[in-house]
C-alpha cells in the first residue's frame, strides 16, 4: 500500500525522467508486486477467518487479531519489497504515482494486473489453507452513506500517510503505512479497505473479511475520490513546506 | 499532542526568536495541525464506536481495541504533520510551547481554534461514518477526585513524555506520545483524555468515548494544571542536563 | 528496568571512573529515577486495576491489557530518563551496575531508596486514581518452585537483555526492554515481577497486580540469583565478541 | 529465527570464505544460539499454557497472548544474538545460511544440534515454571493438506522476510521477523510453525501449543520446501536488484 522508490515526495510537474537509473527492471519489479500482493490478501483473508474461527462471536476479539495481523504483515512487505517495486500492493496507490509521473501509465498498467491476479491467488491460497473451498463469492453486504464516507476518508488518510512520509521520513514508510491500517480498521464503519484490488479479492471470499460483489464498485469509486483528494491534499500540505 | 517544530526543548528565556527560518508559513500549519486534529478525534470516538459495537459488552476488549486505534493514528499523525506544524492536537501542548516562547501567543489562539473546530469536525465524520446522527451531546458522567488526579497525572506525563523526547531523541517522539497515551489510556480511571479539546469534542458525542459537558470543566482545569506542573518538572529534569 | 548512561557494556575491572562527566549530578539522577518508579508502578498496577475492573473475569484480556501498557510505559521511561539517570526503576538492576563499577555502590543506594519510596508512591497514586483506600496489604498468594523458577529465568532474561542491547544496539534499550517484559509477562508463571522494588510495591496493593507480602522474600531472592546468573553470562556472551 | 552475522545477503557462488574476520568463536557463537531457542522455545509453549490457563476457552484471546509475547520475544533475541551468531533459532534458517555459504555445513550441523538440545530444554523449563510433568508428548493432531500448504507457504515468506531485509535494511531485521511471524501465526491454518526444531519441541508438550509426533514429519517436510522455495525466489526477487 505504500510505495518507496516510484513514487518521489515532490515531483517537478515538468519532469520527464520516468525510468530512474537504479531501479530495477520491470519483470523484477512486477514479481515483487504480485508477491507482495498474493501474500497481503492472504492474510487479510486468512487472519480473518483464523480469528473469526476462534473467537466464539466476540467480533472485537476477531477484528483485533485481524488488525494485528494486518499491520505486521504490512511492515514487512513494504520493508522487504518497497525498495523494490515501491510495494504498492493497491491500485489506488499505483495510480497517484503514476498522476505524479513518478511510473509511466504503461507501466502503472501492469502494477495493477500484478495486484489483481496475484491477489486473488492470494485469496484463494487462504481459502486452501483454511480447507475451504477455493472459488468463493462473498455474501456480506457492506454498503450505505456512512460506509462510502469512511472509505473515501481513509483512502484519503492513507494517500496523505504515504506521501507524508516520503516527503519527511522516508525510513518510516513501512511503520507509518501498518499502523495507518490499524486504526482505519477501526475508525471506519467499513473497517476500511482502502484499496480497490483487496475490495475484489474480497468479494471472492465468502469469509469474515468479504463484501458482496455488488457492493464492490460503491467502495471503489469512494476509495478513487478519496485518493484524488489525498494527492491534491498533499501537494499543499507537503510539497511546498 | 507532540510537537516537533514548535517546541524547541531548551528555549532561552531572552529568545525573541518567534518565527524561524525555515518553518512553513501559519496558513499551511494550521491546514496541518487541523487535518491532524480531524483525524484524532474522527479516530478517538470511530474506534470506540465500532469496538463497543462489536465487544458484546466485554469493556476491556473495546478499551483495548480503542487504546491500540489511538496509539496507531498518534504515531502516524506526528511523523507526517510534526515537521509541518508540531502536530499538537492539543491545546494543553500548544500552551506549553507558548510558555517555553516556542510559538508566539498570537499563533497559539490561532492553533487552539483549529484543533477546536475541526476536531468537532472529526467527531460528525465519525458519526456519519457510523450512521449515527451528528449532533449529540454525551451523557456520561465522568467526575471526582480520582478521575481529576488521573487527568493532571496523565498530562503531566504527557508534556514530560514530549519534552524529554524532544531533548534527548527527537526521532523517536512520535512513538514515545503514541505508546505514553497506550498506557495512560490504562492507568487512569478517566482512560486519559489529557487533551482540552478532545474533552470539548468528546463532549459531543454522546458514545463509549464520551464524557457529560458538565464535567468537562473539571477535566480542562486538571489538564491545565498537570502541563503547567509537566512544563516546570522538565525544565529541572531535562533542561539542566 | 534498563540503562543507558551508567551501565557501560564492558567496563575494565580495574577502572576506578565513578562519575564519567557530562553526567548530571546525583540529585538530577536521584528526581528523575524517582519520576520513573513513580510512573512506572502506577501503571503496572493501575492498569491491572483497569483491566480487572472491565474483563468481565476473562483474566488473559485483562493480563493482556496490563502487558499492553507496561511495555508501553516502559518504552516511553527509558527513552525519556535513560540519557538521566539510566532509568534502572529496578534494584536488582542498580545492583548490576555497581558490580559491574559503573555506578558507585553509596550512588546505588541512594538509588534504590528513590526506587522503592517513589515505587510506592506510584502504587498509592495508582489507588488514588481509582478511588480505593490508600493503604492496603495485599492477600495474592504467588509462591512455589515453578513461580521461583520464573523469577530467576525472567530476571537473568532482563539482564542479558540489557547488557546485550547497550553492547550492540544502544539505540534499542528501550524497545528490547519493553518487548522483553511483555513476553515475560505471559511465559513465566509469576507474570514476570522481574524487581525486587516493584514486588515489595504490590505487596501494598490488594488488586490484580498484588502479592502477599510473605511471598516477597522468595521472589527477592530468586530475582537477585537470577540478575547475578544474567550478569555473569552476559560477560561471557556480549563482552568478548 | 533470523540471523545477521552468518547470512550474507549477497555470497557469490564463488566465495570460499568461511569465518569472516571479527566473527565471534564458535563455541560463543553456539552459546548465543543455545540460549537464544532456550527463551524462543520456553517462550512459545509458556505463553501458551498461560494464555490457555486464563482465556476461559476464548482461543482467538489465547493465540493473540500467544502472538504477542512470541513476536516481543523474537524481536529481543534477533536484537541481543543476532550480532553474536545470527540468531537464527530454526534449521531451516541455518540451512538456507550454509547453502548459500554464509556458514560451513559442520557449523550448520553444530547450530542445529545446538537449537534442538537447548529449545527442548526451553520446552521443559516452560513445564517447570508452570508446575506440570517435565516430560509430555503432545496428543494435538495437527494434520493435512491444508495445514502442510501453510508452513510451506510460512516458512517461503520467513526466508524472504530474512533475506530482504537483510539486502535492504539491515536494521530492520529483528522488527521484520517478528512481526512476520505474528502475522503468520494467524494467515496460516497451523498457526505457522516455520520451524523444524520448535516442532520438534513442541510435540514433547501436551499444550496449548503442542503437536502430536506422528504430524511432525510432515510439517518439517513442508517447512523445508517451503525454505528452499523462498531461498530461490530471493535470489531472484532480491540479489539482482
Amino acid at each position: 500500500m505504500a510505495h518507496d522508490a516510484t513514487v518521489r515526495s515532490s515531483a517537478p510537474a515538468t519532469s520527464t525522467a520516468r525510468a530512474p537509473a537504479g531501479q530495477p527492471p520491470l519483470a523484477q519489479r512486477l514479481a515483487a508486486e504480485a508477491i507482495a500482493s498474493f501474500f497481503l490478501f492472504a492474510c487479510v483473508i486468512g487472519s480473518g477467518i483464523m480469528a473469526s474461527n476462534l473467537a466464539q462471536g466476540n467480533d472485537a476479539v476477531a477484528l483485533l487479531a485481524n488488525t494485528i495481523a494486518t499491520g505486521a504483515i504490512l511492515f514487512v512487505l513494504i520493508t522487504i519489497f518497497g525498495p523494490v517495486s515501491g510495494a504498492h500492493m493497491n491500485p489506488a496507490v499505483t495510480l497517484v504515482a503514476a498522476s505524479r509521473r513518478d511510473l509511466p501509465w504503461s507501466e502503472a498498467a501492469a502494477y495493477i494486473g500484478a495486484q489483481l491476479a496475484f491477489g486473488i491467488a492470494g485469496a484463494w491460497a487462504a481459502h486452501l489453507m483454511f480447507d475451504l473451498p477455493t472459488l468463493q463469492v462473498s455474501l456480506r453486504a457492506r454498503t450505505g452513506l456512512g460506509q462510502w464516507a469512511g472509505e473515501a476518508i481513509a483512502t484519503f488518510g492513507l494517500v496523505l500517510t504515504i506521501l507524508g512520509t516520503l516527503r519527511y521520513r522516508r525510513s518510516a514508510v513501512a511503520a507509518a503505512v501498518a499502523l495507518y491500517i490499524c486504526a482505519a480498521y477501526w475508525f471506519t464503519s467499513s473497517t476500511s479497505f482502502a484499496n480497490p484490488a483487496i475490495t475484489v479479492a474480497r468479494s471472492l471470499s465468502d469469509t469474515f473479511a468479504g463484501i458482496a460483489p455488488r457492493d464492490v464498485p460503491g467502495f471503489v469509486i469512494a476509495q478513487l475520490v478519496g485518493a484524488a483528494a489525498g494527492a491534491l491534499a498533499a501537494r499543499h500540505l507537503f510539497d511546498r513546506a
